[in-house]
């Protein structure tokens, strides 16, 4: 029976506030008894529920990050009831490299659970989190955004689940966080994600995608400081009521939402992100990278909709995910 | 004496419409008797002046050479009285790589005019520039935008000149280029730039940033598509009277307009670009990469003023620029 | 259970001819909804027997994708009794990157089967492969030649199996494959292989050894598409029938056929493939990397033979197969 | 006044048989105090003319260093009247690496001549030759062949020069080569060649093109031996006559003998080097990457010739030179 | 069940001395038909036990191999009384590229026990070990420095094993080996270890950790020569007696002997190796990597001891071991 | 005329303690508008001469570094008569990275000079040094050690200068660092030397080499602290008498104190740094890395000495200096 190695360097439980790390020891060439440090604080007021938050589960997304790390500086133990776990950097050295999958085994944190006690790094990882931390909590907050080569609306997401009551929970909790955007969503391919890891344990899961192209701005900054605390607020372990303002409320009702690159090449985009498009409409043109002069191939909307996410980099390869439309929901 | 081996494909001079390539020799491991291939379109209508015009003359930037592909395939010999040159992808491989510098020689193409017939790849194509292609030209458009690493307000841009009548002719051109902001600058450091060579020339130049992150959108390829047709309209190149909507008309008085990151981390904008701030205001925080709930550093505004452009991953290094101010032109 | 993820994005039985992709979803750093797009034609004509053909198993072999690109292009339904299945580029991302092995995961996709379907790329190509192409084939052919580290003589090769019946079918195709050179062939260590996955599944097979190097010839291509169409003459599939022409029997007897370079350095040839050796006589010397003037290590034939393959590559290590002898069959 | 830091380890003066190195002192990360050592055999017999003898000039061509390690092995002082300077690996870093230019700097030393002292390590070693070696010699015999990307038939090659005594001498001396093809050349792009540098310097010198694709083979590896000992021969320094066979006699009369890849793809060649093709026939056809089934590039021939020279790999990029033709002369 | 393809070039069993190579087929982009050769010596002399001797287990650490060539290179058959099986470099890859761990799979060797027979290189290495070395021996002697990374004093080293038997047979084996300090030692993270995996299998198990910083000193390596033989004497397996010389008796007690970098940056160590410390007595001072002037980091010590390892690099990670404190055993 | 970009973010004269950076503007892909930042202190006291110290020219050499950091921290405007401008890491790209030369543009700083206001990072570097610190200095130390491939007996250095009295005054400042030994050097290849362009503007220069290997040891850092306050008490600029212990003199007298490689594999040193040999001794043996058993190259001693300096990696490639010796002077 292997034993995962993380070990926190702070305790969990006790009351107050603190700061460390969890301590993978990771032996490599250049460093033999090395070892990677994901920062934690912890803050455990008065008796109440647990709430678990994470940011970069891919390590170029940044709305979470902030949040998590103004959460951590701001908030202090009598303003708590319960215990808030905060893991800014949950993929640490996908963080420091900018990157969304871990640069140390090039896995997709994401992809990686329930993960593994004796595997590579971002296993590892995965594993504790599964094994350890989501055990501990009522409430699991796991922020995205689009990284460095998706961007989004601003939406919180909840997903359709098996059990009605655990799913209202979510989206409570999700209206709660209030994002411009909200959306109902069925994962496709759920299989190794920390959504499907974390709900199959029946806890409360809110997750978002708040914007993306590996950068944040004030706005969308601004969007996740509210959305945690207003989440916190309504699990009761900040005091208040949370703010609420008009969100759209989107589906996705089938495969026609997303639209594929037919070949590699120059994007153009045609409608922005947010922009209403009907069937038909020209959603970018492709233009070629070798030659100039020669038409563009055109991607048109395979219905109407409303352009939720886009390919984010100025290029783009054959089987890309271009552009997604979703729909406003009754 | 070096002779520059950059042959075009096809004639500069002939009338009517033709797409082709600037063939530069390239002899590498993995082919010996390669090329670097630049897409160019010629297009020669009625007598009258020739325009040069150039995108991605940095490898990452995107609006010019959306504009000036859907130029070379839209505009037809009738429609011109005097020359197009259009050449989408100035640097190449630079361009194909998505990076600012040529991944051949890692030389930034923008500081290295006049270039050098013997040099490196980047070195030749601007000697070719230098040498053959402007001393053709009698007005010459280079786009720019942020690349993967800044984001600006979108705006066109001209030079203080020593020569008051060049100067003239260049604002009236940048005037008509029309984007959302326009800029008067003064570059501090103008050594081997393309800007310069042009300029030295005696040509009339408009450059411009039409955003940033590496991406293009509907409405800043819409700048650039409006900009390039006013900029040839106001030439008499192209029939027809420029469209002018309103602009912002901005200065940078002084150096405390440029604000710089004074540690390493993660960014949290306190403004977004276009935003008006005041002396003292806080314009970003940028939080510890190794550890949560510290403090933050805070930057911020040296003087008032609009946020023109910004440092656009969420990660920055100590001495990287955070964001820049200019102030509305009397 | 998980799922594999590739689905086709054209209908593998419906009449008629069509091209598209075999399209496996892949995020990455680089674009975190992007996919491997694996071009695949199918031809369906009158009711008959189905045949996959697969190229670039091995992505830098180069007389198969050569071979079925024509076939694809060139034959249309109404020449066919029954199915073409055909992917020119089966390791798709090796092919693009002119490399035996896959470089988004390193895996010869050739010792990758039965493949996963959680597993890396390659690992679900070969599942994919494995699971759903070759359980709706009747008869399997798939090109190898040398790659860029070894060169053959052509031939088309047929395995020694248990099954009698099976590998008298497999012989047959083989033997209207018709290459210069046929190998029967008795794999050391087929753990893995395509061919051992095929086979097990009771499937007529033919693979090939045309040539190598990393290039083709007129030649070589020729040996290719004549030897395509022979076999799907011979099945049925195409009209007509074969074009025989004289073909040497081969075999490898022992294992003295293998030759092993015993020291690094540059070789020297003593003899070229398709030659025939005397035990004793000198295949190849080798001089070292490091200083001039000294005496080569020689490499003595261990057994008379024809030389059938060799290391292409100039310089060797320590370890690698230099050169293998055949014998002519009965 | 810099001088070059390269200094043998043996003398190149005095009588004997001698083996050795150019040490060139080469500071690195990871070797502070290191160097870069360039074997060299010196040969000093009876008095006479000097031959200095060069192989891989490009690192990834094969019969030179092969024909010069044997001659360093088997020639001894008594056979020579003269002097033999043997330098086997002359790019010896490029040449360790298996790759056409050096790896230390990606400099192709064939282009770096004249030479720097102060320059890269490549540079330096140009310099070397240009200012110590080649003043010390005679004749000069530098070997060549088409690398890892290009293929040729095997042939010797003179210059025309403006000296018509000089190019006499080096006609016969290509002459006493005797390859199977013998080739009058016009270099367009001279600058920087070792062919110039020591046609500059009034000695007589061979130059060839003996095969290629980064391997050699016993056929091409004995054209070199033969080829280097006629040359001594011819001029006295080895004992005996030249042996002399047929040669063919070639021409390259224009441009139109160059074909270049319109497209970048997968190369099928539709003739073979040493084939005699008339103008309008297909040389090769290229077939895209991306998908299966769509009609092919085909690239004709622009004149009658025979095809002398091919692109080697089997993939191909825009403006990579793809075939050469020449004719035969009078 | 697949079989591990490695297979020794020479006889483990019969009389006399030879030296070969256990060959590991490796098929890979540079050569398809390659090997990874790993460097053997048998000397087999009256009959007597095994003596199983690797060194190279870490690429980077130096006094095994040193020990073991000089020790394959000088004993002869008739020195022996049993069987010398030496292997100076197991992890043969990573000792040619200098690191820790494999360049081939970055897997640790000294993690991968009881390996893979279809894993990967190192994998396979650790099988062959595990499954067919280890159970030949009666002894079994791993050397082990300190690495690039880590620096120790120079100590023999035993486990404290559940056998009672077993573990005095180590105890004697650790003693005769006689280097400058011993050390009783209980992993904590044992799982993968060749140490365990040869434990497991009941032999007597010697290891060493004889210096480090990636390279040997003649003391270091004049510990390593007497060690061995001194073991193989104790042994019987070489004639005469150990030569002892006083040792000192090291054990760790407690968790608190590993003191860990708070902080990255420039390591000023203010006690050596060897050192006795008090506790709360500084250990070493880190000082920030952007900028001057500022107080550093110190590092206490956390009890009393000698400082017996230290990271050796002159930079340091947050998280890094970076100095291990022993206690002098009663 | 080019002007050097870099700017101090600090006053270099005003009276007092300040920190800051030398900031060189670095447009490159992953910032466009970033910049290299040097750490500099400058501490201004009573009138008096200015010194100016430097660590880190290469990057991987820490005693330097160590000293000058600790300095900074440490001494106060009031200690001071005059000025330190203190820059403890001169290459801080290299620094960062624990490389030798820049990993920017792979430049050795200590062969840039005197530098190029136009040029590379480094040259940049080089250039700022050379025009504008130091002739603002009287008196320059510039650390050194061995890095990660030398290891060196701690000694400082003066060179043997034209101008008597210079020489004088830097011999009377190396003598006060007081090293454990102290050597007196003729450069051979001064060309491009930071000590070459210092002593050319006629300061008074002193220079060490303290150990290497790429770390530091207390002891090591001990020489450095004391040695740096010796030579600016003895410069009068801080207070107090330097603390002289006895010192070694060392001399070079001809070039057979260097021992090269003869061969590339694995080193076994047999004598260590600060031993004395005797012409013909064995000062190490190199076996070979492809096989054991087989005999080793043995290095002699040229002559008698003390070894002063040695390679320091456990592997070895041909023509790397091996061991260096000296010897004590009358």
């Amino acid at each position: 029976m292997i034993q995962n190695p993380i070990r926190p360097t702070l305790s969990l439980d006790a009351p107050g506030k603190r700061h460390g790390h969890l301590k993978l020891p990771y032996s490599r060439n250049d460093s033999a008894w090395g070892a990677v440090m994901i920062p934690i604080t912890v803050i455990v007021g008065k008796p109440g529920p647990t709430a678990l938050l994470t940011g970069a589960n891919h390590g170029d997304e940044y709305e979470g990050p902030i949040a998590l790390q103004a959460l951590a500086h701001e908030i202090e133990p009598e303003d708590v009831t319960g215990r808030l776990i905060i893991v800014p950097y949950m993929n640490t050295p996908a963080f420091r490299a900018g990157t969304r999958v871990s640069p140390l085994d090039q896995v997709n944190l994401n992809r990686a659970f329930p993960g593994a006690p004796g595997g590579s790094v971002t296993q590892k990882i995965a594993h504790y989190f599964n094994d350890t931390l989501v055990p501990m909590a009522d409430l699991v907050v796991d922020f995205h955004s689009g990284g460095k080569t998706l961007d989004f609306v601003p939406f919180a997401c909840a997903h359709y689940l098996d059990d009605a009551t655990q799913q209202a929970a979510c989206v409570a909790a999700v209206t709660a966080f209030n994002a411009p955007y909200t959306l109902m969503l069925r994962e496709i391919d759920a299989v190794g994600m920390y959504d499907t890891a974390v709900e199959e344990q029946g806890k409360t899961f809110v997750t978002t995608e708040l914007g993306g192209g590996g950068t944040a701005t004030a706005r969308s900054a601004g969007i996740a400081h509210k959305g945690i605390r207003n989440v916190l607020k309504h699990a009761g372990i900040l005091p208040g009521a949370p703010e609420i303002a008009p969100t759209v409320m989107l589906d996705m009702p089938d495969d026609d939402c997303y639209h594929t690159a037919p070949e590699a090449g120059l994007i153009e985009p045609m409608a922005d992100l947010g922009e209403t498009v009907t069937q038909g409409q020209p959603l970018a043109r492709i233009w070629p990278l070798d030659r100039s002069g020669a038409a563009p191939a055109v991607v048109h909307a395979q219905r109407d909709g409303v352009v939720v996410a886009r390919h984010f980099p100025g290029l783009v390869q054959l089987g890309d995910t271009l552009a997604v439309l979703a729909v406003e929901a009754g």
